[in-house]
């Protein structure tokens, strides 16, 4: 089979495949404010059946709908799943965007709007280069499975028990991740892991009500206590103190540490957005992108206690709490990491503090050394005409672990964002030349893993 | 002269007197939330009036008003002031009160509302005091001079410049302040000094924005920072680490600490009332009384940064904050002691913490030896026929230096509230008891003070 009539069919329909985008695009789906989530969960399975796919929604009683599609092929037991998401972050601020943040708008070749690259570009091309292969072939070469949750952005919650009480309905011999793009040289950008998260909350308490300040000599403060407690889980060259925190931790493999030093990092640009002089214990370069990959971390992203409104107030309170992120790299197992912070507060005197567990993810990647990683190297180095960037992981979190860790198959992530998408932020985008490129991308992908 | 007309005179108007208290508690005057304060101003300048004090408004350009009061008598050189408060704190929470917060109702011979016991009370005991000797003797024995602030609730911020302006109009021989009573047993409490105060506020701040915790390898942290920061201040056993602290902090004399031994502490009570099972460090007795009232402290009033909402969220927060007061004791001076925190801060590698001074206060104090203690204390058990409580100085704070430390003369804190007086909360009262004898005793105080 040769690829270049699904290529020529790509082609031929593109207008009609960013007209589809600007679809999606324009139903809103913001897990963090659940908005428009049933009704997107609806536009991607009617994309799907319009395209030929079977399509099954698994309601989630708490959750957003999981729309699952299948296609079997004819021709191959090998089966290819794609996890995508079509929930997207809050738009805000609103006032930053130079169209509609649900617009889909095209201006200067490239598809605006919330989601475009995060992760409704993504869904589109995956289903078109499926539809291309029907509309051409007749059939896909391999088995097709889709996974499209609509909670990645506030964490997955609840994907884990859905992917646990359908093992077989996810099965499958690879699985390309949602996200990806090429970088400022047009060079293809792919991913083979994700760090772990564990968040937690402490929170200390004393007397039952805030008291005047003049007492301080009598009444405990559990704000001093919480400072006090933080204090014991890192120093101030950000080394994490738990006991056996870093036990698990494996350095980057040489052939890792050979490929961070490839990893374009725009320092100067990241530094200057943040008017920052430096990052952070002055690293740079490889060393910079080795610390975002393989270090894990302990982040307080926020903390309250007593008064803070303008001016002073002589109030002792009578609570505070903190929230914290660790950030885990393999073979960092959360629930062991939540043990041992439990364990180093009660041993350093700071029994008393609660602390609560938010939500965690396993950390997880697959090895360079998979044959799946080389198909999606050479299709990649094929496709784009540069060489493929990999990122031995990413800084990032999500849900990965669910299928490499626990379904066992290697996972790569690749899509078609390009370095100025801007994810999260005001004005997403993606170029039409690179969801175009990006689809033949995922057609020769499924081609060459048919036959690998 | 003999004071028992004076005393038939204070009987036999009681009922004047306390509904002169309840027209002065339906002025509502909340400093913290300017309310009522021009009002109430009017309304104590009026009831000097009519007593036959002469007044003077000093208005203040930014702060409330001062109320200036003064009598010259014939036959003495001695002068006497009254230092006093008419705002009160806000009278919330108002669904625990038995009547309105600013009725001034009389239930069970109590009279109640927001300033009954703290200052109003004491504001019309001591004018009427004046008011029985110029109705019986036709003259006061001493001059006498009344300062009625209306900004001690919210730390007296623009008193000190008043002071420093009108030297002249504020000298005296000695000084009544405006707080105390009596205790459980009956036996009247006074006090010879305050802790000073310092209140900070201490800000952290590292990218122009907050950013994705999946960066945490590389950007700074301004909470864990100012974490770090807080933790160098005081160690777990609450020992304060700024060098030099603890330099000019003297120990109570022998005197003093004997004094100690007699001062009642509810430990029981209070302790129940906040629900802890101990005081801070174990501490009970004289050695709890000694550490109210001659330790200083450093207490964190509040923190804030990044997100505090429900749940999680993984963000890199760009600023903190943390709100601290410092007690002060003889003779720790505020601008001293902020001076060595920001050299501890600089010197401990925070020095980019911007560090700011929101107010302060110096500690005071009148030693046990004064003649005019000995004054105070000897009438008021001749008033009250009960043993004396002296405090040699409290665990609170107030404008009493600029009186003691920069005008020169002795100032003893007495008043007519009582042990459930419940300053500061719901249900503010005083007796009519109370009251009565407490207007007694500053006539008789007025009185012995002109033969001391």
């Amino acid at each position: 089979m040769q690829l270049d009539k699904v290529y020529e069919y790509i082609d031929f329909n593109s207008q009609k495949f960013v007209d589809d985008l600007a679809r999606l695009v324009r139903q809103p789906s913001v897990s963090a404010r659940k908005e428009g989530l049933q009704a997107c969960a609806e536009v991607v399975e009617e994309m799907m059946k319009e395209v030929g796919i079977s399509t099954r929604v698994i309601p989630e009683e708490e959750g957003n709908p999981v729309v699952y599609g299948e296609f079997r092929s004819e021709s191959s037991e090998k089966t290819l799943l794609f996890y995508d998401h079509y929930d997207v972050q809050p738009p805000d601020p609103l006032e930053e965007w130079i169209c509609g943040a649900f617009s889909g708008e095209v201006r200067g070749g490239k598809i605006y709007g919330r989601g475009a690259a995060d992760n409704k570009g993504n869904i589109v091309s995956r289903l078109k280069a499926i539809e291309a292969f029907l509309k051409t072939e007749g059939s896909v070469p391999v088995n097709i499975k889709f996974v499209i949750e609509g909670e990645e952005e506030i964490g997955s919650p609840h994907l884990a028990p859905v992917i646990r009480a359908n093992k077989d309905l996810f099965s499958a011999d690879a699985a390309i991740w949602e996200f990806g793009g090429t970088d400022r040289e047009g060079r293809p950008c792919i991913y083979l892991g994700l760090k772990g998260v564990l968040s937690v909350e402490m929170r200390a308490k004393a007397a039952s009500r805030d008291v005047h300040s003049a007492n301080a000599p009598l009444i405990p403060n559990p704000a001093w206590r919480l400072v006090w407690a933080l204090n014991s889980l890192k120093d101030t060259e950000d080394r994490i103190l738990i006991n056996g925190f870093y036990d698990r931790v494996e350095p980057p493999s040489a052939e890792e540490a050979r490929r961070l030093e490839e990893i374009p990092l725009e320092e100067e640009e990241e530094k200057k957005a943040l008017g920052l002089r430096s990052f952070l214990h002055d690293v740079s370069g490889p060393e910079a992108v080795r610390a975002l990959l393989h270090q894990p971390t302990c982040t307080i992203n926020g903390f309250l206690s007593g008064y803070t409104g303008t001016g002073s107030k002589t109030v002792l309170p009578s609570k505070a709490m903190a929230k914290l992120d660790f950030r885990l790299v393999p073979h960092q197992m959360p629930d062991e990491i939540f043990n041992k912070l439990v364990n180093h507060l009660k041993r350093h005197g700071f029994g008393a503090i609660e602390v609560i567990k938010h939500g965690s993810t396993e950390p997880t990647k697959t090895p360079l050394s998979s044959s799946f990683v080389q198909t999606v190297v050479r299709t990649a180095e094929r496709v784009y005409e540069k060489k493929v960037v990999v990122y031995p992981t990413s800084a990032g979190s999500g849900p990965m672990h669910l299928f490499r860790n626990w379904l066992g198959y290697p996972v790569v992530s690749v899509g078609c964002a390009h370095a100025e998408s801007r994810e999260h932020a005001p004005n997403e985008n993606i170029t039409i030349d690179g969801f175009v490129k990006g689809t033949k991308f995922m057609a020769a992908l499924i081609h060459d893993f048919s036959i690998s």
